[in-house]
């Protein structure tokens, strides 16, 4: 026997292992086919992930739940015009290229539809909303256009298919048809679309769901168990969550042959299409669009898969990274550029094992499934788990779409931000070689911001909204609003000329995200730092103020509790440092319940922003600084409470209504003391 | 130096420190006077409990908050009958006797009222209404004698005051007069009362609060701290916790004389007084009675006295012993003989620490304030620690009135049953050397029991109730229902001639409660056993599957859980065997990061049974299978929300209303898995 050699700085080992082919293979293999939830190809898909973890010794399961799903059985679409002789029947269906290597394999993609849509029959006058905001409506009742009994016609661009029909439902629409406009998916006028550009070509259709609420519609507040309690599909069809009314989603080009067909006013300047189109009218009318949806609302089984590599010291604590499986349609971007992006991770992970490496904590693999239908099983498994995650998650790092265009793009609780942006100074930017991700993100024109997660823009709702674990996302390109976004051409062949030329960015987001998980698994202390959360949580009380000016409401609340949250944040942190000195002269064992316990107060301080009684009226929402807002979804919302107080309060103007505002400040000022009274650790 | 001797077997040592004599001059002391919540003479109180700890050199603190209390300003009442040409006025007063050493601190005792009634003045006929129960009311429409409008008479001895005034005011009354009977607080006929027995003098007046919710009125939902978010104390009075009307009560001497001048149909059977008293008649009148109450309901300062004991190796775990301090009027039982014997035991700890004894978990004495108003203290303190107690509260161990009499009467949730049989089993019977308590217990002749707490008797209904820790309470004698509860009899005479002469009752209270503290604070692996639990859980279906014989209901999910459970208590007891064996045999390490995640399985179990949006319009009560009853809180309730639910279905009898009692047992169900998933450990 020889002396041990020291171990090897992992971290390095794991940056220099980054395999651009590796992602790029599995990209290509998960893609062949589309994969809904629900389907045959998803649960084939399933055991893809299953294999791929199996074959890098990483053990796995599948946990399955049997969810409210929904696919279109009819579709149909036509367009009269009173005095035209003919109907314009619509063909509803994208269109392949010449020589698109998909094309067989596109007779199995789900036709164009919204999942949860009520099926009906609807002939009516259409009325153009715009963006299907709610002040779109509004605008359009302040200029006598009535939407009542009319077919809304609304483009993609500002808010969520969802919010879109319920908005419209909410207006009195009979049915609605949503489409993506030229001016945000189809680039310069005159440009060429894809397989020629990243743009979205003019039969592209954006499909989606409509379901409002989280999780499996059946199960509202708890996890659907086998033999759990069940809402009957039609109760759960009957609430206010789902959008009432039959919709569609269309094609720019079917979109354009309705606007050609609308008269009444001019829409205004902001309701246009992209320069040298035609004028975009209100109507309502002449155009009468005939439609016409059958939904199979059904239950289906959905299935998470799940890899653990578990904690050598600390098994009871759990750093937890998830990727949804399930696609619209083929996947290469939304989701399954995460999910080669997280295989090859592990691929990584499992090479630092035969060096020797155990992570300090559990790491969990998640590959949910049924995210596009409402983050179903994400949602599902921490309502399951919630009070063995409530208290021993550490954390939790989402991505989804791992890479779509080149500028990285960060969200996260506060408290891990300096954590994201270390690690981001240690990875290359794969579009430049010379910087790392950090340099080029600091340098992007757009000042550089890592987001919030105060939105169900992904699977980690549930993790943050409802349990309240420190969680962060992250991937390389814009947002949803990306052109091929829930379309036919969301395939590899997208992704390989367009979204990721050599795969350097997924093997990129890879590195980040590993790096994230190694910190969190292996530090002995938890790099968490809640200064960012006190600066954040001054800017949130800085927008409430601002909106309640001239009133009575105070938030001096809000400011004594960030002021005890600092204080609070500033002793942790010392006590960080000084146990940190400790532990590296030795002065403290290793493994001891002395930096367990720091290292508690440390996790559970995120706990403590959730209040058990929830939102008002949206109790599964927990968290009171990052939740929904009632109106609009698209954007992270802070003291979501507070902002659905203050919508109601202006709209009623009432002093009852002006008192919740100041209540619901006070609910939120309660748990930012609660949480600095975590973090000090001492009880009053 | 010479070689350290082994540490001292501290359990025994604590056992023969035991002293009568400590707890009797500690008892004399804290009972000079009376000490209502919110008076100097209360302050005067926690100053000397402060004391007490600080001359053992236990470090202690004080909390104060700012709550609402209520206290009486002018009270008359008189009795009229038509015809009769004099009135009859009440003197209200409670007398003294020939040589009472405290004679003069008689004055200053609160005049006897009731916390919270209505102010206001009311003369009407008089209608007996027995016990005040829902079903006594019930009696009354059902032989035709209308309540609307009059002063409803009712008796102390199966409910308490606040839910006798609430189903007073329910059933129209516009006023509430509550008695105590001889029947049960004077003993057999002819019999001699205090001071020549333990029996209420006829004089004799039951104080109490009409509150029907826990804590500070002004902060219903959140903990009163400085600078809190308040209700006004109009809005507070005007709630449906509130009586409502006004109310007194009155000695069984003065309700003879209304007995006397009530018409009517006799009452039955069960309506009566003791043998050979006159009839009880049911009324309405001809007696009028003239009720004017006057009270002041304000803010008041309240203040919790804390003393700690720091653990050496788990600081960050507390085992929390608690007992209130305010008294109604002298408190010799309610509550400082707990006091006294918190006292006594804390000196022997002090003793043990002298030996070089440190706990390896933290100890906190609690002296709580306001108990007597709606467990004001100890809720206002839990509420305001409500996240770090959840995360690090092992058990809290309660003692209100600890001694009353001889027989030992324990109450605890169930996973501290076996702890505390075998703790019983330790501590000799202080009226029977020759056994132990555990031995008197067995023997008595009602079947040897623990009761539960799953009602609002004392101060761990928030620890259980409202975020879910392991508790206990304890006491010599009967409960609430003994002869000088609550009057101005309850003082240091009665006890040391009645309540305990010798006070070993009080040493012995304090050898099981401190042996239990000593086991939870001590004990590398916490003492808990969760089969009691599933034998409890199946009783309790057992209860429901009674009350639903007939309907579509189904117990199924309850079974099926409490089938998990017991395989989960089963596994998590077989790991305890196995992890104590390696640490007797020297193969763990002692405080590794193992036992201790063991040990939060233990303690978070009892979490997982509350659920977080609470019991259905009871949402500050989160436990789901202990809570209180909607309709009596005087005993202990098991699945309150599933009982609520069926009083509802019974009264409403639609599809909807059974509909509901599924969805709560559905609920019950949950949490029972919840609690199996933390016992395991596993995630799915
Ligand atoms: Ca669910
Ligand atoms: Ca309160
Ligand atoms: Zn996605
Ligand atoms: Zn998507
Ligand atoms: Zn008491
Ligand atoms: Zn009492």
């Amino acid at each position: 026997h020889s002396a041990p050699s020291p171990p090897p700085n992992y971290g390095s080992l794991f940056l220099s292992l980054a395999s651009n082919d590796t992602a790029a293979i599995h990209l290509r293999a998960l893609t062949l086919h589309p994969h809904v939830a629900g389907t045959r190809a998803n649960s084939l898909a399933a055991a893809y992930v299953r294999d791929a973890f199996s074959s890098l010794s990483i053990p796995s399961r599948v946990t399955p739940y049997s969810v409210l799903l929904s696919y279109p059985v009819e579709r149909s679409l036509s367009l009269t015009v009173p005095g035209r002789a003919t109907t314009k029947s619509f063909s509803l269906s994208q269109e392949t290229y010449p020589n698109d290597p998909y094309a067989s394999a596109t007779a199995e993609v789900i036709p164009t539809f919204y999942a949860y849509s009520a099926s009906g029959s609807v002939s009516a006058e259409a009325v153009y909303a715009n963006y299907g905001r709610e002040e779109d409506f509004a605008y359009l009742t302040s200029r006598g256009v009535d939407v009542a009994g009319k077919v809304a016609l609304a483009r993609y661009g500002r808010i969520h298919c969802e919010d879109i029909v319920r908005n419209a439902r909410v207006a009195g629409a009979a049915a609605a048809v949503v489409y993506t406009d030229p001016l945000q998916y189809g680039g310069a006028p005159g440009e060429a679309w894809f397989p020629n550009s990243r743009w979205l070509p003019p039969s592209g259709v954006q499909v989606g769901s409509l379901f409002l609420g989280v999780g499996d519609p059946t199960t509202p507040m708890w996890a659907s168990s086998e033999g759990c309690e069940r809402v009957s599909v039609e109760e759960a069809m009957a609430t206010d969550d789902m959008p009432g009314i039959p919709a569609l989603p269309v094609s720019a080009r079917d979109a354009a042959e309705i606007h050609g067909a609308l008269g009444g006013d001019a829409a205004p300047v902001d309701w246009q299409g992209r320069g040298g189109g035609p004028v975009y009218r209100l109507g309502p009318g002449p155009a009468i669009l005939n439609l016409t949806y059958t939904g199979n609302d059904t239950m289906a089984t959905i299935e998470n898969v799940f890899a653990v590599i578990e904690g050598a010291e600390e098994p009871d604590r759990y750093v937890i990274l998830g990727n949804h499986r399930d696609a619209w349609t083929f996947g290469a971007s939304d989701p399954n550029s995460g999910t080669a992006s997280m295989i090859e991770l592990a691929q990584r992970l499992s090479v630092l094992q035969k060096q020797g490496w155990r992570p300090r904590r559990t790491i969990i693999f998640c590959s949910w499934d049924a995210e596009e239908y409402g983050l179903t099983g994400s949602t599902e498994w921490v309502e399951e788990n919630m009070e063995m995650l409530s208290s021993r998650a550490v954390a939790y790092l989402n991505v989804d779409v791992s890479v779509v265009g080149p500028v990285f793009r960060p969200s996260a609780t506060p408290q891990l931000d300096e954590l994201f942006q270390e690690t981001m100074k240690l990875v290359q930017d794969p579009d430049n070689s010379s910087q790392t991700v950090y340099d080029s993100w600091v340098k992007s024109n757009i000042s550089p911001m890592i987001r919030r997660l105060g939105h169900a823009g992904s699977d980690f709702a549930a993790f943050v909204q409802h349990v309240g674990i420190p969680s962060t996302t992250m991937g390389f390109g814009e947002g949803p609003g990306y052109p091929v976004y829930h379309t036919l051409y969301d395939d590899f062949v997208w992704m390989e000329n367009f979204g990721d030329p050599g795969f350097r960015r997924h093997a990129a987001a890879a590195s980040i995200w590993g790096m994230m998980a190694l910190s969190l698994a292996d530090e002995e202390i938890l790099p968490f730092n809640y200064m960012s959360y006190t600066i954040e949580l001054e800017a949130y009380t800085k927008l409430v103020e601002n909106e309640v000016r001239g009133t009575a409401i105070s938030c001096s609340p809000l400011h004594n509790a960030i002021r005890a949250l600092k204080t609070a944040a500033t002793k942790v942190n010392g006590e960080r440092k000084e146990l940190q000195r400790q532990l590296l002269s030795n002065q403290l064992i290793k493994d001891s319940l002395k930096t367990r316990s720091l290292n508690d107060r440390l996790m559970q301080a995120e706990r403590a922003f959730t209040s058990r009684e929830g939102l008002f009226k949206q109790e599964w929402f927990k968290h009171l600084v990052y939740g929904p807002s009632e109106q609009n979804d698209w954007e992270s919302a802070s003291f979501p409470g507070v902002g659905n107080a203050i919508a109601s309060a202006r709209r009623d103007n009432t002093t009852e209504s002006w008192k919740f505002v100041q209540h619901e400040i006070y609910r939120v000022a309660r748990a930012i003391t609660q949480a600095s009274v975590v973090l000090t650790g001492n009880l009053t």
